[in-house]
């Protein structure tokens, strides 16, 4: 049953996730075929600058010109691992043009522009496998595509960011502030030079554009996806979160409106009851929640980034790519039949956290409470702090619209007994 | 783009996975429809007993030849939803003979005789899909079988039965013997009439087999697999666990051999401490960890059973074989070139605790630690707590075979000063 000619395969890119994908289809090169059902080979490596000693790997398949590595008629998988959008995006196109399949990890690309990767797959009748661009080794593209593909998911919720969730499991467990433990982070390689992207919220929103897509079969953009970092995250609000036994967590999540007909996709940092099984993901792991109307609540967890998990996931892919062109077929290509409407956050309801520094005087509660009714935004608990004439109120509301929480702290700014606001954080997970 | 030619599907029982099943098809026919490219049509139910009301099921549908059934031209696709070996296992033969995929919820049969069902899919180029066989809803045979196909996995550990998890997570919370705590199980329904299969561990043994075959690609059959169930767990085993941090859990492990040459598959009850990830789960979840080479630690958990949770796997599949049914092709059969050897228990190594009742006068811990290292056992921790002239020595060992650590015991119960050996168990997860 064996096929002995090879499949060839491109690789674009030979950073930690290519240098270990070219590693594994050396040293796993039996198991590989066996699985494949012919062998595979590294027929040609894309990369920037060459010269650099790739060790284990042939020194002739470097290549600078990517272009014309992916233009050959020979190569019948690409799997991409560059990353960003140019010159990834027409890469792939033009290997999809060339009848390669396509396996990819670049979160970012697929976020922005998968309509046009996957309406290319479609057009020339090869595969584009993403299933590395989210949450590293943790499968979790394939069972939302295939194993779920027979129920309706109504909401996703984790934590998609390794970097952000060590910076915050560090501010948790020593108390630190931000700057402090974004400092550790990068000194253990858990933060690159410019952590922007993950301290800012645009990894996790990428990913959270990718799952929301495949959830709700739905075209879903990072730019549908409401983002707020964790840099404005303090270390009062960490210990705010830990007097009420709860954590705070960078989220993402994606959820169908309560009557099906639209659907709403975020990443921001929220509050967890210590509880919540998401609040014990320490350090960088990675972990999603999917909630479906028959299935229930399943967990995935595992590591979220690193070389090596990250090529398992590209790997799984290239398998599955490689039979797919054995046997003359693709798997299963877009699925955005349900096309439903993405809102604005700003409609999405969240419950909130905040404290409120006011005088000390009778009649503040009575005041505060009277702007949080004229917003509707109806109050869970209140808990009084006092200390030498100030007071601070610990509110946690229940369910309100972004808007009307946003209107409701204007005009609570605009009260003489309020000193100050602070720790307005988004409580989830109950 | 869509066929309107309706693929049709045979489903053969209608106990409460088969209702939910045909609920499901019925009302989310549409998405059903969009995500495999053509309608799906219930065109038969084969039942034991004709003539019982299912609500919402065309009455015309019902047949109990189910023979008949499974030999119909126009079958696409039969899902069989009996369980037990036979005549399930007559009928799927009889079905992919036929020209029809299959997908089976059947732990017991996949085990037993797995081999034979994937050679005939082979022979008649059909699928065999059986995701809701294992732990439920939750997408763990998928990810084995594709996502991890291009890593290696080398040990597989689980919780893979919820009525015994849910006996064992009640006598930890509430103190409660074993026989209580089964009672309690049968009237909240969470244990059947007759529990046997459950607590003695023939389910999880089966649902063991399945994850060994897939992780290790090697042939493993219910036969293979050691098996001890949770009937002889005591109150006391399930106190003497608490009393160390820990918590009686029943583990279905598979392990690939330190060499590689081998692997085993065994189920038992095992302490594992409560800051494990698999000790949080409570009453009938199940959750099952995967160590593999690249990706490093995934954990999977959800419900593990359930008419709704397995329907969502059986629909997962049925999606996935029938979009094969219109591309005309299958996915990947059966795996098992590895064929490693599948080795006894007597040869795995596992760390055990013991409660030893002994005299209480100076030599005795000399004499059992001779007992021990005359065995090759070496002894982790020893605690000793005396009470009126007699002492309980409670002994963890490093990892032993079973046959050193039985060997050891044997000659423990020979000894004048040993008055009684209780609690031996497994320690797991460290």
């Amino acid at each position: 049953m064996m096929r002995t000619q090879p499949l060839k395969v491109a690789l674009l890119g030979c950073g930690v996730v290519g240098s270990e994908v070219a590693r594994i289809m050396t040293t796993h090169a039996t198991d590989l075929a066996a699985r494949i059902g012919a062998p595979v080979e590294l027929a040609g490596v894309g990369v920037r600058r060459a010269g650099r000693e790739r060790p284990g790997i042939d020194p002739q398949l470097f290549t600078t010109d990517s272009e014309s590595l992916v233009k050959r008629d020979d190569i019948d998988v690409v799997v991409e691992v560059i990353g960003g959008i140019e010159p990834a995006r027409t890469l792939i196109l033009t290997a999809m043009e060339h009848g390669a399949s396509v396996v990819s990890a670049n979160k970012a690309l697929l976020a922005e522009d998968g309509a046009t990767l996957h309406a290319a797959a479609a057009k020339y009748g090869v595969d584009l496998y993403y299933e590395a661009s989210v949450a590293g080794a943790i499968p979790l593209l394939r069972p939302l595509r295939e194993s779920l593909a027979g129920d309706k998911v109504n909401r996703v919720l984790g934590i998609v960011n390794g970097t952000t969730n060590f910076i915050l499991d560090r501010m948790d467990s020593t108390g630190a502030g931000f700057a402090e433990a974004l400092d550790e982070a990068t000194q253990l390689g858990y933060a690159e030079a410019d952590p922007t992207a993950d301290i800012e919220g645009f990894d996790a929103a990428a990913k959270a554009a990718i799952l929301a897509g495949l959830a709700f079969h739905t075209r879903v953009t990072a730019a549908d996806v409401y983002r707020e970092g964790i840099t404005e995250v303090t270390a009062a609000d960490v210990a705010s979160a830990k007097s009420m036994d709860s954590v705070v967590k960078l989220l993402a999540i994606c959820e169908r409106s309560a009557d099906g007909t639209s659907v709403s996709a975020r990443v921001h940092p929220a509050m967890i009851p210590r509880s919540h099984p998401l609040a014990s993901v320490r350090e960088a792991y990675n972990a999603v929640f999917v909630e479906s109307e028959a299935a229930g609540s399943l967990m995935f967890y595992g590591p979220g980034a690193g070389g090596a998990p990250t090529a398992s996931a590209v790997l799984g892919d290239l398998v599955a790519v490689c039979r797919n062109k054995l046997s003359e077929t693709t798997g299963p290509g877009e699925s955005a039949y349900a096309n439903l409407e993405v809102r604005p956050v700003g409609q999405a309801v969240t419950r909130y956290h905040l404290n409120l520094d006011v005088a000390d005087k009778p009649g503040v509660l009575a005041a505060v409470a009277a702007v949080f009714a004229k917003h509707d935004v109806s109050i869970d608990t209140v808990r009084q702090q006092g200390r030498d004439g100030d007071a601070t109120l610990v509110i946690v509301t229940h369910s309100a619209t972004d808007a009307a929480l946003s209107a409701t702290v204007d005009e609570l700014r605009g009260l003489d007994i309020v000193r100050d606001i602070a720790g307005i954080m988004r409580v989830e997970g109950e």
